[in-house]
This record gives C-alpha cells, structure tokens and sequence, in this order.
C-alpha cells in the first residue's frame, strides 16, 4: 500500500488521481522508482526496444523457464491510482513476501512494466505487450504520434527507456493483478476474481447518411433526416444486445451529427459500436445481425468493421494455480470474464496466462475516483503470491 | 444577374458557393461595391452604428415615409449566391427600372444592406436588424467575439463602417425578397412565395445523464447507459412533430457524447432540439408536450429552454401589396409561411412588413450548390418592382 500510494503521487491530480500518460516525464519517474525498487529486493533490470522494463529475481536454477508477475505503469489522463500500477507493484510485494519467510525458489521470476498499455496517448492500446508477442512489429509502434505529432520512438528515447534489444524468455506461467473495472465482484461480495478469459470485441464504424436541410423551410414529410433513422438503428442495435443477454455488451460510446448545428438538419451521423461476448460464436452471430440491421433492414447506412479481438480463454495451468491460492487462503472468489483487454491477453498467445481481479468500487476506473479497499488488496496480492509460490518450485 | 455574378467574385469559392462572412475583407468589399452601384444610381449613402448600410434614392417628397428594400450581403462559410444578395441587389435593379421608365416617386426609396444576419462568425443571428428594431443593444452587439476572439466593434471598425449614430426614419413599408431555402415552391411549380408569416421557434438544449462505464466489464442490466435513453426521447420527440404535421417542424441538429470514447458507455449525451410552427398556440403545445416527455416520462433528463421566438405574421398592407403585384404579372404563385428567421422578423416590429420568396433549387441552401434560375429571379424582382410600386405613389 505505501508503494501504490507513493507511485500515485507521480502525476497525482488535483481530484485525488493520477495522469502519468504513456512516455511522459512522469512515465519516466514511474519508471526510475520501479527500478529502485526492485533494485533494493535484489533484481536486476533490463529494458526492451519498446521500453518494457522487466526487473528479475534470479532463481536457483536461472536455467528453468521463469514466472512473469506484471501489469504497466502508464495511465489515463484522469486515470486512478490502481489500474496497472497495482499489477506491477504487486510483483515487488510477491519478491519482499518471499525475502521475509525465506522462500528460495528454483525458478527466476520476472517482475514487468509493459509500456503504453492504456492506449490513450499514442494508440493503439497495449501496443508494449503487442510487440512483444508479435502482435504489432516494432516499425509500426515507433511510427505512432501522439496528438501534438510526437514520435513514439522519440518520447520514448528522450525519457531514456529506448533498449537496443528484445529480450525474450521461456515462462512457464504469467500473472496479472489487476482491478476488475467492473461492478460484479463487489455486487457479488466476492474478494477476488479468478479471471478464465477475455470477453471477444468487435469494433465498427457506422454512418448514416441522409441530406442538410434547414430546420424550417423544409417540411418533415421532404426530409432525409438521418438522426431519425439513428433511433430506428439504436433501438435494433440493443435489442441484439438483449438477446445474448447476460454476457454480451453493447456499447454506443460516441455519436457525432454532421454539421451538429442546432438549426439544421444533419447530414450526416456517425456512431461508434463496440460489442463484445466470451463465446465465439455468438460474438459472430451478434456479428451477422448487426450486418443485417445497417445493410439490409435501413438503408443509407455504411457499416465499416474496424477491429477484431477473438475471444481469450487464459491457459488452465494459470486459472487452476490462481483457483487453488484462493481456496487454500479461504478468499471468497468468483470465475469470470473480463470485460476489457489486457497486457495479458497479448501474452496468453505465447506463454501460459491467467489473471486475478480484485472488486473496484461501483465499478468504477478510467476515473480519479477509482478505488479498491486495502483489505481487497491485500487479498488479491496475497493469491498472487500463492499462485506464484506454487509455480516456482 | 451581372451584378448578382459580380458580387459572388467576392468571397467566391472552389466549388462555386461564397465565403463572405460578417465584419471580413470580404464584407468590407462587397460593401464598398454596393456603395458604388447605389452611387452610379443617383442614391446617397449612409451607415448606422452597427454597420447596417442604407442606400436612398430620394423622393419628390422626402418628408412622406420612406419605402424599404434589403436583406443582407454576408454569407454562411459555405453559403452560396442568392442568400441575402438577391434581396439587397434587387433593390438597386427596382431603383434602375424606376429610372428607366421615367417613373418619380413622392416616397423615397431605402435599400439596406443588414449586417452579419447570418450569425456564423458573431452569434446570434440578424443582429444588425435586431439592434434596429430594439431586440438587442448596441453595446450587446458589439461585444460578441467570434471563435478567434475578435471583438464585434474592432472588426465593423476594422473594415470602417462602424457608423458614429442611428439611423431611424418612418417607413410605409417594407420589403425583403429572398430565396425560399425550401423545396415548397419548386415542388409545386411555383414562381413565387407570398410570405404571410413566419414560423414561431422554439429551441432547447437536452441533456441526458446517465454513468460512464467501461465498455467490457459492466454488464448490460448494471449500466446507466444514457444513449439507451436518448433513443426512447428521439422516438417520443417525433411523435410530437408527427401530431402537428404538416405545418410543425423537429430537428435534432446536434448530438454530442461525452466522453465520446468507442469503449466508454457515455456518461452524458447533449442534445439540441429546434421545434417551429406557425400557430402561436400549438407552438406552445408542442412546447408542453416536450416538457412533458424530458421532464416526467423520462427521468435523469434536463430540458433547457434557450430560445423563444414567437410565430410572426405580416403587415396585411404588404402581404395584399405583393399578392396583387404577382396577379398584376400573372406569376403563378403561393401564399407561404417562412421556415426561417429573416431580419424582415424584427424589422416587422417597428414598421409594416413583407417578404417574397422565390424557388431554391432541390430546396438547398447554406450550402455551395444553393441555386435559383434567372427566370425565377426575374419573377421575384418583377413582383417586388410593382409592390413597391404600388406604394411610393
């Protein structure tokens, strides 16, 4: 908890969050702490081309595959003090927790910070992660600009995090602590989430194209009033979301009217759709509905699929290791989805992962008012030692 | 039709529409043009404290009341031709074919050119017209600023015409000729609209509060999400236009998400609503209708009223003027009721007024591709030379 707090007070903000953006001055003074720490409980650092930073407890046998713990340090603009940094600094308590009841450990265990995970200054999201297991190449992630046009090799050399190789390692298992940003742990009073998998997304573009008209001169029946048709599209849209009720989401987040002037008709309206299932093959049926409603049921509407992101089950090495820690420590725990991606679903598709939530207050995060009690804390990071403990021998 | 062409030289754009905004180089020039046309026709000039230019060609009898003619010479930033130069440099046409047929006039002539009634650069709208007729200040007006930051009074004296009193004379009547901005007249192969009025607004700002929530962990039933509603207050919204149709008018001309992210449930949505008729009455109606729906069937809702303007009739003596002139001339003609605000709106208050609409192309206007025929120009002038004709005796 001292670590948490003291991390957060690197971009705190005013509300009682933190704005530490992807490769910022204050990234880089996560950063540099994070180093310190884990100097002081006898790691050794290194840092990747992408600046993933990985801080290892070298094992007895440095030969063994060794087990990741980790999460990232960037966050959102008005980010709070728990999403991501929990996750890495959960690893540094996992290593001190050992030190103090003597633990010696065959395998080596690495401790990382993947960077640019939240996405929200140099985009895409997890972009540290995706390299790393060949998602993206990384070309592609320096040639990314934040809004003001900054090179993301260049913030990410002028904060002194650019390594000049990859480092890549067998694991025999990956952990993330994470906060669930969700309200069903809470709601359920349920300490921890064992986290099987990742809800698949489907991400679109959708237009609707009608024609400008002046708000008065043209009488409704002469119209081609696209925001009309919006509401006919909106209604059908949810009623998809119904039907796969209850693991499916359906997400409107933005809805922008063209020209957006109160007194004329827009011609044009363009929508964001995010949709999301655990199980493949609804997500694809959800899919082909959606098809149906901007293609065949309304016209004049374009559908643009923009990202695919299949569904993620975590391996069952992991979700067994995480299941055992809670019973053994008689943590009430819940198996779920999550909801959103992670670094970890990026890593599941090289080496074995599993994931372990803990409640986030109403639910909320992205937000300076995020908030995970210390008890619920110290429980997640008390069965991320134990699923630990019993992978490294 | 030459000095219509000549005058949309100035401001012209790639695709054949006018960028001649309010207090601009632009305006500055097509002030100094009108200037110089109203000269070369004998008529002395003069302009007010906010710019308004008034061009008079003086009658045997200056002391009788004075007849006006105008509209505006600003523009939209895409506008297009016709929209307020028509009316303004159909003013001069009048005073050209009453040289021209050696007809003398007791009552003098006025043409005026308003200034900035578009409201583009400096809200709100017909400010010009609306200082004179008493709805504003002068010292309102001249502290709007526009996106820049510019002051109103800097710019009018910027471009000199800021005038250094008020011009106020009695006038007989009053006659704006314009483009419809509607598809009414060319629908039913019309030359010419006799405007009996002008529709009464309404507009409101609509806010839907509801609770951010992250795309993926929040499940359906846990979400506040306010797009869900947004979609049940739309639907109910046209219903209320629905019920008064033909005459009623509902526009939803903005729609705006905030935080606007493609994985973020918004946690607000703004809207703004624009609702006209012509009734006085069932304006009001609609307006408790609406006030109904925001504020009792749905709940988180705020409706915020932000402008009233109330349905406008004209002056009879106009009306019947323009009526028989059309008849006189044997132009197939409609008696119509504005859609839009006009400066002839305000002007109304003050003095006996009218106004005369000819076909708009397809009914679009504001736009670069605004079009109306010579042949209908021709009727529109020829109807607005023997109203006033018939009035300056």
């Amino acid at each position: 908890m001292q670590r948490l707090f003291r991390m957060a007070e690197i971009g705190a903000t005013k509300n009682g969050g933190v704005c530490r953006l992807a490769l910022s001055d204050e990234d880089r003074l996560a950063r540099d702490l994070f180093c310190e720490w884990a100097n002081e409980l006898g790691c050794s650092i290194q840092f990747d081309t992408m600046g993933n930073q990985f801080a290892t407890k070298t094992g007895i046998n440095p030969n063994l595959p060794a087990v990741l713990i980790g999460s990232h340090l960037d966050s959102q603009p008005t980010g709070g003090k728990y999403d991501g940094a929990l996750g890495v600094l959960a690893g540094l308590e996992v290593i001190r927790r050992l030190d103090e009841e003597n633990i010696t450990h065959k395998h080596s265990i690495d401790i990382v910070n993947w960077t640019n995970e939240e996405g929200s200054r140099f985009a895409p999201a997890m972009i540290g992660s995706g390299v790393y297991a060949g998602e993206f190449t990384v070309d592609y992630a320096y040639s990314r600009t934040d809004s003001a046009g900054n090179l993301f090799k260049d913030e990410l050399a002028r904060i002194g995090y650019l390594g000049d190789s990859k480092i890549k390692r067998d694991y025999k298992a990956c952990f993330e602590l994470h906060i669930e940003q969700g309200p069903i742990l809470e709601s359920e009073n349920k300490k921890v989430g064992i986290v099987t998998g990742v809800l698949g997304i489907r991400w679109y573009n959708i237009t609707v194209t009608g024609q400008e008209a002046h708000a008065g001169p043209v009488p409704m029946e002469m119209r081609k009033d696209p925001v009309k048709k919006l509401q006919a599209i909106i209604s059908d849209l949810y009623v998809v979301a119904d039907k796969y009720r209850p693991d499916s989401r359906l997400t409107i987040g933005s809805i922008i009217t063209e020209p957006g002037s109160i007194n004329t008709v827009p011609g044009k309206v363009a929508l964001t759709l995010d949709i999301r299932h655990p199980d493949h093959k609804i997500l694809e049926l959800m899919n082909e509905e959606i098809s149906f409603i901007c293609t065949h049921k309304h016209k004049q509407v374009q559908l643009e699929s923009i990202w695919h992101s299949p569904p993620v089950p975590f391996h069952k090495t992991c979700i067994t290791a995480v299941e055992k820690a809670a019973q053994k420590l008689k943590i009430p725990a819940k198996k779920m989805v999550s909801g959103a991606g992670h670094d970890a679903v990026y890593l599941n598709r090289i080496a074995p992962t599993g994931m372990i939530f803990i409640p986030s207050k109403d639910g909320i995060s992205h937000n300076e008012s995020e908030f995970s009690s210390p008890k619920d804390i110290e429980a997640g990071v008390s069965v991320l030692y134990e699923a630990v403990k019993s992978m490294i021998g």
